[in-house]
């Protein structure tokens, strides 16, 4: 079997921030709108696995419904701890994780979390990369690609500019 | 009369950089295009000003043409040395600048160079802002906005997408 492809489908600021330095997230509340969720749910339903960064799990662990019901779940950790939600912890360099999900049945996979889309990045293993840029400078927090990082190209596949000011922009790896 | 206008035209990278580290631009011309100039002429014409940071004021001494006949040119800067093409050296806070400049006779004012961006933005003088974001992740390089910075919100007036996978961004001050 081929590796499973890995998506991506993330907020920034203009400055290229995913979150304050605290983790926080209200400033994407600028950009709610009934009815408009920005491609998201789309996105999920085309995604059998999420692959979550130990930050992301946790912090989706905190919220009062568990948003990925029916979806194969793995966290990228090396810290212990009890699962929940039928998650498995995987720890190893990208490529052995990619073939262990693989492995599990992993067809299509949501990748989520700074630490790890920079990691799955670094190994060239991002397949798609969907980036919605809120109209918002930041000025500091913590960032989607976490420099120094290999340089590679992307393919534009699509843009759209929302109401809200959001833009939309959607990538993918060169040859797939 | 009010002050002029600040406006920023500029390209990055998908993760933010505008330069390499070692100021190289080499990446632009992925996206060179026989007749398309993804609108920099039209932006350019609309300028009566411009204010460099010293060091961009030094990569364009370099090219064999002058690019900006005709324009008042102005560089942000506490280094000395001799101006040429009827440049001033100006130094001190932003504000303080562009009351200067207004005296000079500025009205719309292209403000280019990583450190002077940062520093205008800082001051809340940015009034527009347009960014042609490339289809590549460059992994390390020049930011354009050095963090940390004010936050501050955008509103988007502009998205674009052109074949070669360059998106045109353009946002303007709240309320102006």
């Amino acid at each position: 079997m081929p590796l499973p492809t890995f998506s991506v489908f993330v907020a920034t600021s203009l400055d290229g921030f995913i979150a304050r330095a605290d983790g926080g997230l209200d400033w994407l509340e600028a950009v709610e709108c009934p009815g408009e969720d920005y491609g998201y749910a789309a996105f999920l339903a085309g995604m059998d696995t999420l692959l979550l960064g130990r930050n992301t799990y946790e912090e989706v662990l905190r919220l009062p419904e568990w948003p990925y019901p029916g979806k194969r779940i793995a966290v990228y950790t090396t810290r212990g701890g009890e699962p929940r939600h039928g998650a498995v912890f995987l720890a190893g360099p990208p490529l052995a994780v990619a073939l262990r999900l693989e492995a599990d049945g992993a067809r299509r996979v949501y990748l989520d979390g700074g630490r790890t889309i920079s990691a799955f990045w670094a190994a060239d293993l991002v397949d798609e990369l969907t980036i919605s840029v809120l109209p918002v400078v930041l000025g500091e927090g913590i960032r989607l690609f976490h420099a120094p990082l290999p340089e590679r190209p992307l393919v534009l596949e699509e843009t759209k500019g929302y109401p809200r000011g959001l833009v939309r922009l959607r990538y993918r790896r060169p040859g797939r």
